[in-house]
């Protein structure tokens, strides 16, 4: 099996050939800023390392990693004007840049290109791909829905709240992972098997991110910490601690969360933070990362590869799980 | 072959079986009412009309049909946002009646609905139609951006403009057409000619659009008389007009097409139209309806189906051209 950084090389390759210069330019100049704006590009890194898992041919998978990846880039474009979000990885969106109008037009036209990806497979291929593909953007369309339905919601619970992240991030890992397994030719009881892996570690990998976000390091956090706090966002921690608090501490959260109270964002999150631990929410959060990794692990466990292989795909998920970034 | 009715009816109540609660509902309940907002249905006719033509069955032909019809309302779903619209068929618009964010989202789904409409398919014909609507879909997206680009041109010359209206309209058209062929088992060579039977109407269609909305008779053209030269549109028209006028009718309509230009709306359609007329545009636009519904015609005869099955494409076409609303 080949090191991370060959696969990296090789996807980027691939996508530098997938950058040119097409007309209509308003129409794809945004297609082609997005794809270069980078982004660690994992997800069709997972492609490429399940097919060679499952003993597939790397370059077959290209296409379908790549797909994987416009597709990401084109929910980040749509999502971005939903959000009124000017900025991403540090530079200005694309609605930003351009207009609304053009971050629409140019989404669509990578959702259509997404799948134009799988064309050259052949017909099985092609549908079994297509299918997974189409299952997977409109769960994301729902994740994202939901997402914004919550923002108007007092009463959201944990698993409310585990199905939004689920739909929102977690099956498009899945997927990544499974299109490796179709393209190299694996049957479907572990095709079911790797999606659930990646679905799990996605689920895992979302709640770390809210965690991290109050008790990661300031120093190798990317982010700014504390971001979901100020932005009232309920995350996994908040609902815990709602769920844990009594009802002096539910009043501080709610008074905290609300948009008319006058706080400093620092004092609001040390506030919160000591909220986060008093009602055991951060450690519940801790135990269901926990969880959901130990499920993803368990059931790679179960999967007909190598076990040299399934090492590499269970230390790519100890990697992911550690990262402070 | 049956009768347009007939398949009307099919139709129609195929769709209402596709309209039906689903959760999220902030997602799908604007997918319901626009699909019920109604409308000609020509396309998914089309679909059916050559199923029959092509002795396939009709019933197998209604889910690439409807998929047909949910891609033309995701497209004005979009649309609508892009040109501020707020009105519809006479009812609100989807992001009007609900917020941008909820067309955008809504859209989204729908396109991937449509992909999904060719799941049943067995994988060769799957590949065939998806390949088709894919081709056909980032069309649209061009032609929608063509159009967008050129009311901030002033170079935009005839085959400019045809060729915006055959992405933004006509390839919808003879996709429509050709999926009728697809699902019938035609060959290649019958799927491409029912194909551009299919592009060059749609492309008669639309500059029969543009005729009428000045020359069209106020007793039944459904919409506002002059309403492309109310809001300045470079149609077909203008071009040819601009192209065939001395110094001073170009200086008549360039002041016209000028916003800051005050000139009450009866007025500018009435000085408009002579210019119109004057210049030869209105007969140009003629000839080149009459040149276009001839190519379709010529076509329609190459194409290996039964005359009684040709006679009733070409009345059809015949009953398109001729209609005044």
């Amino acid at each position: 099996m080949q090191k991370l950084t060959d696969y990296q090389y090789i996807f980027s390759e691939f996508l530098e050939g997938y950058i040119y210069d097409r007309k209509p330019s308003n129409l794809y100049d945004p297609v082609n800023y997005i794809l270069k704006l980078g982004g660690k590009r994992l997800r069709p890194l997972l492609t490429l390392m399940v097919t060679e898992a499952f003993e597939g041919d790397v370059h077959e998978a290209l296409n379908a990693a790549l797909s994987i990846e416009v597709f990401h880039n084109f929910s980040l474009v749509h999502d971005d004007i939903m959000d009124a979000a000017p900025l991403r990885r540090g530079m200005p969106t694309v609605h930003h840049k351009w207009d609304v109008n053009t971050g629409i037009l140019s989404g669509d036209a990578m959702l259509i290109m997404a799948y134009q990806l799988f064309e050259n497979y052949e017909p099985k291929t092609f549908q079994a791909l297509a299918k997974l593909f189409s299952k997977t953007a409109i769960e994301v369309c729902e994740g994202q829905q939901y997402d914004m339905d919550f923002e108007q919601r007092d009463d959201v619970q944990d698993d409310d709240y585990l199905k939004m992240i689920e739909y929102k991030t977690a099956v498009l890992v899945g997927a990544s992972l499974q299109m490796g397994a179709i393209v190299s030719g694996a049957d479907d009881e572990n095709q079911k098997h790797i999606y659930n892996f990646g679905k799990n570690l996605g689920i895992a990998f979302q709640l770390q991110d809210d965690y991290l976000d109050a008790f990661g390091d300031p120093e190798t956090f990317g982010k700014q910490l504390g971001g979901d706090i100020i932005e009232n966002k309920k995350t996994y921690l908040y609902i815990k601690a709602l769920e844990s608090s009594d009802a002096m501490q539910q009043q501080e959260l709610s008074n905290l969360y609300n948009e008319d109270y006058q706080v400093e964002n620092e004092d609001k999150i040390k506030r919160v933070k000591a909220i986060f631990k008093a009602t055991g929410a951060a450690e519940k959060t801790q135990e269901a990362i926990k969880a959901f990794t130990s499920k993803a692990f368990d059931i790679l466990e179960s999967i007909s590869i190598t076990d040299s292989s399934k090492s590499i795909l269970k230390d790519f998920g100890i990697w992911l799980m550690n990262r402070r970034v």
